[in-house]
């Protein structure tokens, strides 16, 4: 059947990131503002689930988004017309964010009155995997269209994330996604991952999305 | 209306990838393989656009493809029952291939009796863009679930491709996705793109891909 040979090419390293994480999340955490650190491939639909999950908690919190991306600011124009505070990040070509790089806009989003600061990262599954950003939860968007066997293809990221929001089911029926066994996936790298199916078109799921975000900020802020 | 700062975060610098990747080029014609670099995000579909390329050319040429991931080798499976030749590369957690691996991926391949090689790389817009892989040409897909404004996100990727497939516009109604602003957005960025529509499933469009395939061997073998 299946015969090819598996060539293991060189890793690189990475640079202390971890400390630089370590404190920007000590000072969060003074601060009371939770963050929490957005990933996924381009185009599954991060901003969309934002601007719903500001309309379902604006009223209750201050929200605060640091939208990052190589270039354009077509994100930061949707999510400034929701009302939330943001700033738009450009990463100069970097294909993902740091702690530094993570601290840089959180100093420039201004931390005094944010309850919940949210950073949308590069749209990638790759790099922004490898850094901690200092964020005090993760979270992932994987939608319908992209296919149920990333897990296999990118485990860090659903390692790393506390979340997984699959995205787009309300296009279910026009892919071939096995939702349970995505999920069976995700669990068997990370067995606390909670996943949330959504559609952040139509609206469902966003509730249970929102009310998870909420119980986070409020322990954050307790704690 | 829209109102929001702009910060811009400092670049990282790379080292001399460009002297390594004419090298593999030369090496490359001196062999008559042309070699094919593929690059899409996550759950684009490069790998069922591939099983339907291979198909349409297999009679014709001899393929040789690299299935670069950062784990699981799914891919290489489903290349492998198309009867083409077929490696697996694990990149180690790296997010792209440079002129460098390609080359190890092309050695561990063999190039003497391949005509045309493709370099499926890792699922990711952002940095393979940035590493001249020794590739003949660039090809990337965009699938219609992504949006119509990756060109104004990802330009760098538009910008480096000769070809854009724009895939899974099967499901074109069911997503709000404008072909016409797509294609201008990448034209801006690189005028001489060359813009195919497929669907990698129902295999629309896969004749005009392969057709602009078939001349490149053709004029790469003769030149």
């Amino acid at each position: 059947m299946s015969e090819f040979r598996i060539l293991e090419i060189k890793q690189s390293v990475f640079a202390d990131n971890d400390k630089q994480a370590e404190e920007l999340r000590k000072e969060l955490k003074k601060e009371k503002t939770f963050l929490l650190n957005l990933m996924s491939s381009p185009g599954s639909g991060k901003t969309t689930t934002l601007t719903k999950t500001i309309a379902a908690l604006k009223d209750e919190m201050k929200i605060g988004v640091m939208e990052a991306d190589i270039d354009s600011d077509v994100d930061a124009h949707t999510i400034s017309e929701t009302g939330a505070k943001v700033i738009q990040l450009h990463t100069g070509g970097m294909c993902h964010l740091d702690a530094d790089m993570t601290k840089q806009g959180i100093l420039g989003l201004g931390t005094e009155e944010i309850d919940l600061a949210i950073l949308e990262n590069v749209g990638n599954l790759v790099c922004p995997a490898e850094f901690d950003t200092g964020s005090s939860k993760n979270a992932m968007i994987l939608s319908v269209p992209e296919g149920d066997d990333k897990p296999l293809k990118y485990p860090l990221m659903f390692t790393i994330c506390d979340v997984l929001l699959v995205n787009k089911i309300d296009v279910m029926e026009y892919f071939d996604f096995d939702l349970k066994a995505c999920e069976e996936r995700a669990k068997k790298l990370n067995p606390n991952i909670k996943v949330i199916p959504i559609s952040a078109k139509t609206g469902e799921g966003i509730e249970e999305w929102a009310q998870w975000l909420r119980e986070q900020v409020k322990k954050w802020k307790e704690a």
